[in-house]
């Protein structure tokens, strides 16, 4: 199976679907196709790339459309690809049963990533709890290995009642 | 005139054109659709509301295609409109002569923005010094004018040579 | 009665204690003299000035002894200066049975504060819900009315069981 | 020699000093106890430990007096410890006859540190360029090595003139 977004809500996996796994059958499932993956990832070019417990990775490409009105590549695509990577890593310590949700992120920039240039964005998850989870992310030139970003988030995480 | 957004590079103001003009006229150009406006906003559904000498507000709604895995609104955008007019901000402060680039920004999401409901992204300039600048931002719903992610950044500000 | 620090664990309010009160009113309790304050505001040098419900204010002068290696105020007195005044903000909106705790904050500094002058840092509580709360903050010169640093922060609020 | 901090402005070095060896001969120069160290770090109980090239840590044990009103340790120890850590880190990278200072810095806090627990704070610069460097970090117990904060930083780099 390839992997796909979903294209309407009917799409996604239900509520009940999503309880009945751990974070980490989630994300395989996303991986493998056997679940829908996030809309947000085809609208801005990226694709998840690996599936570790604590450790996930995307892949993408940013286009001239993502642009800032100088027409360098928009901050907003940096942190839309570490949110991405960082949430992941968390969601694949959290137990079935449980969801989460993202308190807050950080984004460094320490390279304009150029417009056609592939990259990696890979977030770890280094600390998850009964009630938080917090992982780091960084974004590498899939070629020359360059740091281009930096990140941090903070996850709530919530047993379902 | 209307806004609109770049296209292809050759609609974006040449680097000459940004230099020319203060931020503020820039930002201004920018409102009333003399210039081209930021590619993503177009991708992102929203556009430029307000401009004054530090303070940007950009109008926006969520759509489904923009939602994370389990189809609520990915945490991306709440950072992508964030760091557009905290940005923006910061760019009405900026001299004739020099520019701006984002060095880092941080969103905290303190409610989830319904698919489909309008919103107001506000960044205000809180200080721009000849080599740094920082503002804050704040998504508010358009019409419950409920508090729904704050931001920070810090830009690099650079006279060109 | 005047403000003063715990010397020691025995001087502070016990668990007990702290959860019979809301969290305004343990904030009061400090602010009157009734209850010690924080021990490390006793060590900086800063003390606390203003308690309203999502609103506290502290008071303080930087001293030789906080600088860094080059004999400027350390970034680690901005910052907890700020975590103080953001977390107690927090703590005003807390209700009685509950406590927090703080998971992340971030300091940006926009001036440097000259060793001997006197700033009042603001915190204010702009959401606390059933599980979090989030603050934004900023440091003033008490003279100059100037900003010299923003900050912003996410705690936890949980119910004693 | 022993490491030791400076007790009065005169104990510091001249900028003239300062500007005249690379960032990585100033910490040499701190952890040798040639040059005096941070008077802060004196204060809140810490020493350096380790300089390398982008890579410095801290050794420290929280005591009583910086806790907060509830008795555990405040989030001003944890974010100064980074703090000091990240941006040394960034100092190892600068080059002789420029200085650095610290813009912005953001903890997250994974577990509370024990009063009396003793810590190592490590900062490693993941980039430094012309204008900026980037630098993360982490506190990790002495003894059982588990993660108790993570931070990150963005400092300015000027040449002098």
């Amino acid at each position: 199976m390839a992997q796909y977004a979903a294209k309407t809500p009917q799409d996604l996996p239900t509520q009940a679907q999503l309880l009945s796994m751990s974070g980490l059958d989630f994300m395989r499932g996303m991986l493998s196709g056997a679940l829908s993956g996030p809309p947000i990832a085809a609208e801005l070019g990226y694709t998840l790339d690996t599936v570790e417990e604590g450790r996930v990775v995307f892949r993408g490409t940013p286009e001239f459309r993502f642009s800032n009105p100088m027409g360098s590549l928009h901050g907003g695509w940096y942190g839309t690809l570490l949110d991405s990577c960082m949430a992941c890593a968390v969601m694949t310590l959290v137990p079935q049963g449980s969801y989460y949700t993202t308190l807050e992120y950080k984004v460094n920039i320490t390279r304009v990533i150029p417009i056609g240039m592939e990259i990696l964005a890979t977030g770890v998850s280094l600390h998850a709890g009964r009630s938080t989870g917090v992982a780091t992310g960084e974004i590498r030139g899939a070629e020359d290995g360059k740091l281009y970003a930096t990140g941090s988030t903070t996850c709530m995480i919530m047993a379902a009642r």
